[in-house]
């Protein structure tokens, strides 16, 4: 093998700016509708998000300025494990005997296993920058939760995460790597809040999901003047912090000498490794007049990009976040438990969803079962035991390189392979043993959840 | 920060031989005591050997040869995670006040996630250039038999893991990882080999060791034609390959403009990790007048280096391998059940007993608590959650580095942090919930165990 197997940059080679893809979407023909006021349905203004974040955020969150300098305080924290590896999966390819080139890039190298130590550092910092002393999160399947705690843990930040029951039950390991990292965790719905307690009222078996533990983080922020809120994905801020990764993947592709991708792949949930892996080459699509095809990959279980309506909806299931325009399933719809926890929501950030209205990027929705077959055809290959979510770009990327197969095309690949799976054995374990279920969404669920969505004008 | 906070190097300056210091120990005045077979008593040829490990493997535990050539292909496996991070501990030097400058070797970003991956490539290489199609192997605390499982299946050969039964039990996720790449894993005792057995018949609730592992996969390897057999630590061939980590250390030092270590600190258990680091400061030591101390440091529920006796025993409990002259507790100790699995056997590597007797490196034991209070102290500034091995090496160099602040010395401290901790979680919280125990060996159950060494004339 004369051409690398992974390329490292230099801590001096780290991006120094994020990347906002608000100041491309004019000339991309994409409009952004604003948020909204969840009582009163009318555009908000900075004030309105004031109870629950710094003020840096709010106005990172609608800047349009192109490059937003990364403080050098967070810039040395990201140094801990950034520049990430971005590497050409030689033996994968060998093994599926397809002419492609495939390249990944690796965030599992974080402290916390994924990308969202990304973010979780620099919203600390804005915190701590305006004087917060606690914040409080929700966190699925752990990862968000575990990178916040470790952010805060770095800043002196007390940090509560109210966890997903279900998570909280079956996931103990990323609830102590929370706790090892000092900060608090409680399962949801919990009675310590308005928003947990009437759930509990109405259903005291609930297992929890991201919208019910987004309404008891976002109440017990919003009631107490020393708490913010954080939130690992969705929003504007979250998906510009994530940008890094795709910056650094067009330098490294650049040293690696390849050519420029014919496709970019990520998994998405939220949005925010997908935005942050992909926005940067989207602006090249857009502005410097190249073709790569940008595909998301969701899964079955909960296809917001795919199957829901574009509109106005709330983030959480007791309604109290602002409304976003976005691809939804409605924010009272509960997907079904698939393990992949970190793309289980109802909505989709958004600027991918405006982005994916506008024609600019392609989406598709797998079930678990194929996905789990391809993360270990990919780890029996290249080693790493990947995320139940980043299998998801794992399964598209194993597509398209089976269809060059088929037509000889040497088409290069790239894809984010946002986390490892170190604290998700127990669903290897469902797949092995094949136990796994391959869930898919209810179209009469979402009916009715789409039934309680706003009315907005 | 000016100062790097980590040194990585290109692939391309990955070490292309392994260093032999078989070949620098007559020169440091050592002397290694050959080995004994189990029957005889009497030195052993590499026919005796032929039986459990393929010829160049053989071939290497006895060479003299100071630089032996890493092959191509075990090159391009080791570049899916090497060379590891050279880390400066800018925040933990911070946290602790001390004018020490720290550095850190990390070896948890090898798909297995600790050192161990370095060795199992390049012994599964071996098996399979000699046609080799079936290895068996023990495990204790999984690290060892996750990363054959993983060799194994790059090379397409079969492998079965014996682990030790309450690490089955405890650490299903150790289990998953090692059948996630196609290993099977058998909980031993076992009522698969005749040592099991036997076991079994005296004592039908034992939950395993180590010794008695090894005992049935070498039975297993001895008894079947197309079968060799594998181990993770002690030999001189595991030591030999783990010196890419030293080499790389040097190296980096070197890039980052670092003064000569005054310490080097490993943990040792069997010594692979230890030898590795290590061996290649040592070199420089005794040939090309250095002087960096370097300490070993191990459990105090398993002090072989600092409470065992020097002298001839077995490997294995059932008294089926060869006989080396190292120090140790009697091969049939079997320790207390601390966190730190790979830590706990009752032997010590030949050559690092010998450079021991030689008063070339120190030694110290410590009890379990202290390890973990270091290892939270070490995570909390740095991110990683070390593995409980190399917080044994977090510990020491935590208290080498309160020394400076006392004496206001501005040491140089380098240790290796062998492993993350991802799938010893449950050992954290038995430290954080106040549970860990404070193990200490037992004198009485020693000099029982010592009464069954083998007399060797």
């Amino acid at each position: 093998m004369a051409e690398l197997t992974k390329i490292v940059l230099s801590e001096k080679d780290m991006p120094t700016h994020w990347y906002n893809i608000n100041a491309d979407l004019p000339a991309a023909g994409v409009e952004m509708a604003p948020p909204l006021h969840p009582g009163t349905l009318q555009p908000i203004g900075p004030a309105d998000l004031a109870p629950l974040f710094p003020m840096a955020l709010i106005a990172q969150e609608v800047s349009t300025e192109r490059y937003i300098e990364i403080p050098d305080e967070v810039q040395d924290i990201l140094k801990l494990w950034r520049p990430t590896p971005l590497y050409r999966a030689h033996r994968w390819e060998k093994a599926l005997g397809t002419p492609a080139r495939i390249y990944y890039k690796y965030e599992g190298v974080s402290p916390s296993g994924s990308h969202k130590t990304n973010t979780a550092v620099a919203q600390a910092y804005y915190n701590k920058q305006e004087g917060i002393t606690r914040i409080t999160t929700e966190t699925g399947a752990g990862q968000w939760g575990s990178a916040l705690s470790f952010a805060c843990q770095i800043f002196g930040i007390e940090c509560k995460v109210y966890m997903v029951k279900i998570s909280y039950e079956q996931k103990p390991y990323r609830k102590l790597m929370m706790q090892s990292w000092g900060a608090t965790v409680v399962p949801s719905p919990s009675d310590q809040t308005n928003a947990g307690r009437s759930i509990l009222a109405q259903h005291p078996d609930s297992t929890g999901s991201l919208g019910i533990a987004i309404s008891e983080a976002v109440e017990e922020a919003a009631t107490r003047d020393d708490t913010k809120y954080a939130l690992g994905s969705v929003l504007n801020h979250v998906l510009l912090h994530q940008t890094v990764i795709g910056q650094e993947v067009i330098k490294q592709l650049e040293v690696a000498g390849a050519d420029w991708p014919d496709v970019v792949v990520g998994c998405t949930g939220g949005g925010s490794n997908f935005g942050g892996f992909a926005f940067p080459f989207l602006r090249e699509n857009v502005i410097n007049g190249k073709s790569a095809r940008i595909v998301a990959v969701e899964p079955a279980a909960a296809p917001s990009l795919t199957r829901g309506v574009y509109a106005y909806d709330f983030g959480d299931t007791a309604a109290m976040t602002p409304l976003l325009k976005m691809h939804t399933l409605g924010h009272d719809f509960v997907p079904a438990p698939i393990h992949a926890g970190g793309l289980r929501y109802h909505g989709m950030s958004a600027q991918i969803s405006a982005i994916k209205e506008a024609g600019l990027i392609e989406a598709v929705a797998i079930k678990q079962r194929s996905v789990f077959e391809a993360a270990l055809s990919f780890s029996r290959s290249e080693g790493i035991l990947p995320a139940p979510e980043p299998s998801h770009a794992i399964f598209q990327t194993m597509q398209e390189a089976l269809a060059c197969k088929e037509s000889g095309e040497a088409k290069t690949i790239v894809f984010n392979l946002c986390g490892h799976g170190h604290f998700d054995m127990a669903s290897y374990e469902a797949y092995l043993s094949g136990r796994l279920s391959d869930y898919e969404f209810s179209e009469a669920d979402m009916k009715e959840s789409l039934a309680h969505l706003p009315q907005v004008a």
